[in-house]
């Protein structure tokens, strides 16, 4: 399949990896392309330079957010939260309409450093208001609960047994969804559809309790299991 | 030891009739004693009237917020979160100074149906509220994530095996909380102590994704468990 992925960092290369390694065509949209791949310098999350990533995953394609989304058949929001309206506006409703998004963005402020606050929550999320400024984008929110690594390899914790949330307002598209995240090694019994965009709310305000465990845990290599 | 209990609802009852058990002697605290005495109808939430439970745990004392504080060597806040600080402010600084208190309390805001919103999230927490507002008063954050039963019997799911978050500026407090909470069934593994009362923003966050839960799973009876 013919994959658009918003976003050059973290969650973009892993699950773009991720991707071409189970044979599907991929290409990261971004604001400036030559930029993007002119990046020399590794980021403060330990993520190489771009310029080196890409020439190790020469099959991925750089395109801008319009070119990435005219390109996909299904679209991945890996965008930070604060600059995901920003992205899908530059991306043109025209290439975004009638499509499948995994938004897996979070609201997450570091203007005031860590932890981070979030730029929108309690009462509205990022999912929604990106469902919201493309009513005809069928927005499923999933992945955001968690670090790059176990969105694309969960079992790297506890043998792949814990939970996945995910959400949206099209049952179709999270069907499609969540077939992708079985490729992925999500077991069907550890995803739970919470329904409707709305508790995007929920998932996102997660993060508030996420980065604290990060903090106190010191690795980003854990995960929440819901247990009964 | 004495124990001072803010409140009188599900949440109050069920640590009172555990604490009860384990030996201790409880006080609730409320507004108007003859008012709540008097209550002779169940609520919605499937709890009985309160003239019906407290004939049935006749050695919980029944006081006014002043007097339940007075009476406990540890407080534990079991009111609802927007109305905790009031409760609070009427038992008066003198007999909530240099006290530990578990702060159960959830920012849960009904007003506009369900699932409720948060009256204060993000970049505050009730927790800090109450800290701020009463600095001699050690607060420690614990047993909000999860409901009733659980909190007083955590064997009720997973064998006991599930995750327990609690913060708090003191740390001898802290101590004196787990060592409590202990006596309740949870064992040291399973209770995270995150750091400082700030952690009360993710906590108390966490119920935007609790109650989301609670209307998909359709039972309160569940739990997270932190994997690694």
């Amino acid at each position: 399949m013919n994959i658009g992925i918003f976003g050059t960092g973290g969650v973009a290369r892993a699950i773009a990896a991720k991707l071409v390694s189970l044979g599907h065509n991929v290409t990261l949209g971004t604001r400036n392309v030559e930029e993007t791949k002119s990046r020399s310098k590794g980021d403060a999350m330990g993520n190489v330079s771009f310029q080196e990533w890409i020439g190790k995953n020469a099959s991925v394609k750089v395109a801008t957010y319009a070119d990435a989304a005219a390109f996909g058949e299904l679209l991945v929001n890996a965008t930070s939260g604060m600059g995901s309206l920003s992205a899908l506006t530059s991306a043109g409703e025209k290439n975004l309409s009638g499509k499948v998004m995994i938004d897996i963005s979070n609201p997450l402020d570091f203007s005031k450093g860590f932890p981070p606050s979030l730029s929108v929550s309690n009462t509205d999320s990022i999912g929604e208001q990106i469902q919201r400024a493309f009513p005809s984008l069928k927005v499923v929110k999933a992945l955001n609960t968690l670090s790059n690594p176990l969105m694309v390899n969960p079992s790297l914790v506890n043998n792949g047994d814990h939970s996945l949330p995910i959400c949206g307002n099209d049952a179709d598209a999270k069907k499609k969804v969540i077939a992708l995240l079985n490729t992925f090694g999500w077991k069907a019994e550890n995803i739970l559809d919470m329904g409707d965009i709305t508790n995007a709310r929920g998932t996102e305000a997660y993060l508030l309790l996420w980065v604290r465990m990060f903090g106190i845990l010191q690795t980003p290599m854990f995960q929440f299991k819901i247990v009964r």
